[in-house]
């Protein structure tokens, strides 16, 4: 089917469209609180049913029955390379190998000194890692961190757009690293273009999908990248800090050498020899004993999406997103409201931002009318739209709450003026 | 009360010296298996009985209902300052900062990198690591890491004694690393001793805890150490893979730097700002996004370690492994057994390893009598005594299973000859 954004001018439209939507049983695998509207799935995705039971077997049975033999019997050891070979699938990544592991943060260092000391072989005079201001953060962090402990020259630099980024692309290049959809904004980048421009610069490319796996067609291999990296606990559902994913394209696999090279990325760890020699393949990006209750846990979330047709999220959510906007802008057009993301369903994730000058106190008065979204600095009230489990008739009541905080300015109101932590 | 193995010469004696034991109450803490002798705490402690509930609350509550807000209404943000500084208490941490996060393997390169950055401004030319030979390999591994991609003459000196350690202590060394207790043998260096060596020779340490902290006394402070990592799923029974742990002195905190600088160590994670700024104290320590169900859940272990005596801990543990290394020598004399471990209690931790030429059919078999021990390369038989959960009459009834497999030559049988996974 094919949602109309345009004809979805009436609640009732609305709660036809979730009738008729063939990703609606999804909904129901997860453990949403009555009387919330959940558009955050972008930040914490939501519990899965199944994750419950699933926690309670490897707590009951396989640590407290099973004990240590679990790390066999139940093939604790080998979750990290099944479930990546599963979040590979969803990422487009049969030209590579995929493994969940550790955090995003600690893969995008992996990720990153992997492909400079790639070209620092190929490339060798190249010195320059280019990424985005607009990136989250981290991602930076960890590359300052990286280059300052490489202590060779090496140099951060920060592109503003897209113009930005084919201008960068000179000789110094070495590396390219760019957040496939900006956490802030939602603009998502061409990843087939990109990848191409990139590497016609003889450049190497590091994509972040954090935003992107479980919510926008990812394929790794049909853009022909190099690495990628995300996390798995956002539109994937695995729950608080689940463990992250690291990816490298079969090309490189062989030749690619990580500074992190724990035990668990060794070729024989149960050896106990004395020197390092890595794992074939993408274990070579393991190192430490991984959090096992997180990381099975997660594996529900993985299922679910792998059993969900991607176009049909994908068709799903820019219908959610496309009518948000609308909806949005035709009954809320009085406000100061500025759409950051942008209206090209092209260059779209999942979730839809808008700055508005009193953007903090706005999510707050929102959260308390149940319409759970968030707010990221400078001014930017974020929504996210998980097609398992957001529908239509969500973004229409969740319009109108955003109305009555604004019409009303409930927003005003002393307790939503307190700043604290926000995640 | 004092326990005096030899007295300990019948099964009654035993079972009397367990219902005198004041840590006997710990055991119904922790849910064993019926008919199963638990000696491997020190490769994957017990379930605590209130860890299920703790798992159910953060997905059921937590995670499912409060979903996003319990970043900071259950503080999950907060975790790894709090649990770390819990850990702190347990290791004599005072003296210096404790988070809990990621991998031992991860923090061993944070430990290092931050160790060898402040040695090269104070004694630039120091170029050398030391190390053990027997050290378990992950810590090696990390460093051979860090040293490859330092790139700047570093070099792995391996020592395979205390004469060795003695003299390795020359004016090139930066850092040495060594495990407190050895995994295999159960041996444990003299921190404070080791430590004032160390010291005298303008060096740093960094000391491994993982088969120390919940097992036997440790006081960085009073050792005056510089920075120690360790695990929490051995004797702090924090659940499999649960994150590990990082502390180092006060001394060093404002000036340590370490590469993996990710946004939870940033001094405002949430301003988003561009450029790194290390926040203060030991959570400069922390990268990325923390697996919060295994986190949160291995506290339960962490409290239980926080409620038990230290000193009544390491007496029952000395007693546990006399008793046992007492007893197999005595009834299992005709067998070709070779005590690994040292009879000195002062440079034992809370494992006993013995050789035998058959060491992993023996394991098999003794594990199909209920006796769970491990086996280590090379011929290497291992139990672990946690004083919170095995008893004295275990510790006899293990004794009789091993002779019965000895004696009636269990272990000859097909089935433990085959050579899979151990862990």
């Amino acid at each position: 089917m094919t949602f109309d954004p345009t004809a979805l001018n009436t609640r009732e439209a609305c709660v036809a469209a979730d009738r008729a939507d063939p990703l609606s049983g999804f909904r129901d695998e997860f453990a949403l609180p009555e009387g919330v509207i959940y558009l955050d799935g972008n930040s914490l995705g939501a519990l899965p049913r199944a994750a419950g039971e699933r926690a309670r077997e490897v707590l009951a049975r396989e640590w407290g029955e099973d004990l240590i033999a679990s790390w066999n019997t139940h093939h604790w050891f080998e979750l990290p390379v099944r479930i990546g070979e599963k979040i590979g699938r969803l990422i487009g990544g049969h030209g590579g190998g995929c493994v969940a592991t550790d955090t995003t943060s600690i893969n995008v260092f992996k990720a990153l000194a992997a492909a400079l000391r790639l070209q620092r072989e190929d490339r060798p005079e190249r010195r320059v890692i280019v990424s985005e201001r607009e990136n989250f953060p981290t991602d930076l962090y960890m590359a300052e961190g990286l280059i300052e402990i490489l202590d060779d020259g090496y140099e951060l630099r920060l592109i503003d757009d897209e113009a930005g980024l084919e201008a960068s692309l000179s000789d110094e290049v070495a590396v390219v690293m760019l957040t496939h959809v900006n956490y802030r904004s939602g603009r998502m980048w061409e990843m087939d273009r990109v990848t191409r421009l990139v590497h016609e610069a003889g450049a190497l490319i590091v994509w972040d999908l954090c935003h992107s796996a479980g919510a926008v067609p990812v394929d790794l291999t049909a853009a022909s990248a190099d690495f990628a990296v995300g996390c798995t606990y956002k539109y994937l559902n695995g729950g608080p800090g689940s463990p992250a994913f690291i990816w490298a394209a079969n090309r490189h696999l062989p030749r690619v050498e990580q500074p992190l090279s724990g035990w668990w990325g060794h070729r024989a760890p149960f050896d106990m020899a004395v020197g390092y020699a890595a794992a074939e393949g993408a274990a070579k990006f393991l190192c430490g004993t991984q959090p096992i209750l997180s990381l099975a846990t997660m594996e529900v979330g993985i299922d679910i999406a792998l059993r969900a047709d991607p176009e049909a999220l994908r068709e799903k959510s820019l219908a959610l997103t496309s009518l948000f906007i609308a909806l949005v802008e035709e009954r809320l057009a009085a406000h100061p409201l500025t759409l950051i993301t942008p209206r090209d369903s092209e260059h779209r994730g999942s979730h839809v931002s808008f700055r508005h000058p009193e953007g903090f106190a706005v999510m707050k008065a929102l959260i308390a009318e149940g319409v759970i979204g968030d707010y990221r600095e400078p001014e930017v009230l974020r929504f996210g739209f998980t097609p398992l489990y957001v529908g239509f008739a969500d973004v229409w009541d969740a319009v109108e709450a955003f109305r009555r905080v604004l019409d009303e300015e409930l927003w005003r109101a002393p307790e939503f003026a307190v700043r604290g932590a926000v995640t």
